[in-house]
């Protein structure tokens, strides 16, 4: 067995403490990964407190990781001890069905297996990167370039291919009109890699403050979504708009600011679903749609287009210590934009 | 003035009745049409009744319009006296737009004009097809093969195009499986469609006693949707879904049948929006779309299409002095599947 040490909660009630748990000995494709940061996803909270009613306790929450590679088993190919990698979402699915045949493991029909709170392959339950390693079948290890901060790099796992894939599916580009609803960690990605694609992009928000942030970011205009005479300024003026947020809203005055065909992509899960009028789609063709994390070549592209592009999350680093202060401030949606765990700090105090 | 009679509702209460108007002189583009055949659409009665909110009246409904040309503006090209054409849904639209320059008139970024019910360009309230004729721009007016039952042509012009456009816009062909949610009007034309596109057909209805019919217009299975088990057996399984259903209903088990990135495409309104769980959308990339008729150079392909496969809507012909009682009918769902008015009736009784 492999010696693990990380932060778990014990039960739905319990603040997250230290853990000492072990993970199985390598397999001939896995990779060992000493765990350098990991960043904090709101799903984390959700999972640890249970809201989604699925927990499994001990839960060692965490799937934004970066680390270096301790070791590999003996049929890795693409990695060796020392290589800067990256783990994300997912750490393994059937390889055989539809979706991972054509590379959309996130949509793995048997069910692709969640990094941490699920029973893998082997029986065993999975467990996440609030730890000092982790380990993961090589096609769920990606390759980042040093390039990057690394810190910054780790939140590009989950929230930068959540919003990096849906933007290149319903492939935005120049001469689009794009909208991101939403300005946290998942909005500020979706900002980012819009403008780096080359689009026009709105975003929309209700707080007069986050205007200049997200001129800074890369927004070329900001409307105020409470303001329903700048919201009927954009009617049938977008191409595609991704929406961030997980609190229930209205999305039916976005939905009237799309074009004829276009897509409003909701990126977040709201447990209250939204109502909405079904002729704001007829009578313009407009879908509604959405999409979870991306397929594991896509995340690399991904990780390849931020190396080249310098892309990264912008974050506040913590150390471990702080994490049952930083989940609050995640719920009061407190960060700008994503808290990442400096995992040197696990042998601290 | 061009002097016409047909069968008016003169204010939200009253039955439809005999009534005397006029339409204006032929402009240079415009056709006037003796009208043969009229289909019984089910928003005739949701116009008629204010159901919309909208009515304006006296009101003369119907938007199936099958005739012959009894003369022409000085400047129409395409139709001389004695052709067989119809008429359906919009009569003009502004034709600069992108939607009417990319031939979606349907989709006329200022609004198209209403068969009936609506001032027109001239300032004119627009009458529909109960009545011995019309007058349309030529651009509005579609050939007929005379190798087709005219009844069974006129509603093609409304729940033909209505379905025949989301099937082609979705690209629906062989080797799909495709949904039609619904048997009636709509449905039974979506059947004949997505069959003669060679298309593996499934019928989705509540109702055991119209499986036998389903198989005759065209589906390769039926399932009875209030069947829970049955449902569950069709999940993942279908390239596109057409819901032809306008009374409310519970979408999220359609939604289940889908394939990833399958589309469920709404061609009925209900008046109560549904509540749908958005997880259906994103867990699969899947897409809830809706469409309208579809535009005049494809509703043109459209007849052509049924011309050459031998499609007709099913039909059963009344005279205009039962209209009242088939009203009633209509919103019983007791008809198979469309009334068509034979207008030779008008000038008896």
């Amino acid at each position: 067995m492999t010696q693990s040490h990380g932060w778990a909660a014990q039960n739905v009630a319990a603040p997250l403490a230290p853990f000492r748990f072990s993970r199985r000995d390598l397999h001939e494709l896995d990779v060992l990964v000493d765990i350098q940061f990991c960043g904090v996803c709101h799903s984390d909270i959700h999972a640890v407190r249970n809201e989604w009613g699925n927990a499994v306790y001990p839960m060692v929450p965490g799937h934004e990781i970066v680390g270096r590679v301790k070791s590999v088993g003996s049929a890795v190919r693409r990695f060796k001890a020392g290589d800067l990698v990256g783990v994300g979402v997912i750490v393994d699915s059937c390889g055989s069905c539809s979706s991972c045949k054509s590379g959309e493991e996130q949509y793995c029909e048997v069910g692709g297996t969640l990094t941490y709170g699920v029973r893998d392959r082997y029986g065993d339950l999975t467990q996440g990167g609030y730890a000092n390693n982790i380990i993961a079948p090589e096609h769920f290890v990606h390759a980042i370039s040093p390039k990057l901060n690394p810190a910054g790099v780790a939140p590009l796992l989950c929230a930068g291919i959540t919003t990096y894939s849906p933007l290149r599916h319903w492939q935005v580009g120049p001469n689009n009109k794009v909208g991101v609803v939403g300005l946290g960690g998942l909005g500020h990605m979706a900002l980012k890699f819009a403008h780096a694609f080359g689009a026009h992009v709105v975003q929309f928000t209700t707080s007069e403050s986050k205007i200049e942030d997200a001129k800074r970011l890369g927004a070329d205009d900001v409307v105020i979504s409470k303001d329903p005479t700048a919201m009927k300024k954009q009617a049938a003026s977008f191409d595609f708009i991704i929406d961030t947020v997980s609190a229930p809203h209205d999305i039916n005055p976005y939905l009237e600011a799309l074009k004829r065909d276009a897509t409003y992509c909701q990126v977040g899960l709201p447990d209250k679903p939204p109502v909405i009028d079904p002729g704001h789609l007829l009578f313009k063709r407009r879908s509604w749609s959405g999409s979870i994390i991306g397929g594991m070549a896509e995340t690399q592209q991904m990780l390849d287009f931020c190396a080249e592009k310098n892309i990264v999350a912008d974050v506040e680093v913590i150390p471990i210590q702080k994490i049952n202060e930083a989940f609050d401030r995640v719920v009061k949606a407190d960060v700008k934009y994503r808290f990442v765990i400096d995992m040197a700090s696990l042998d601290r105090g």
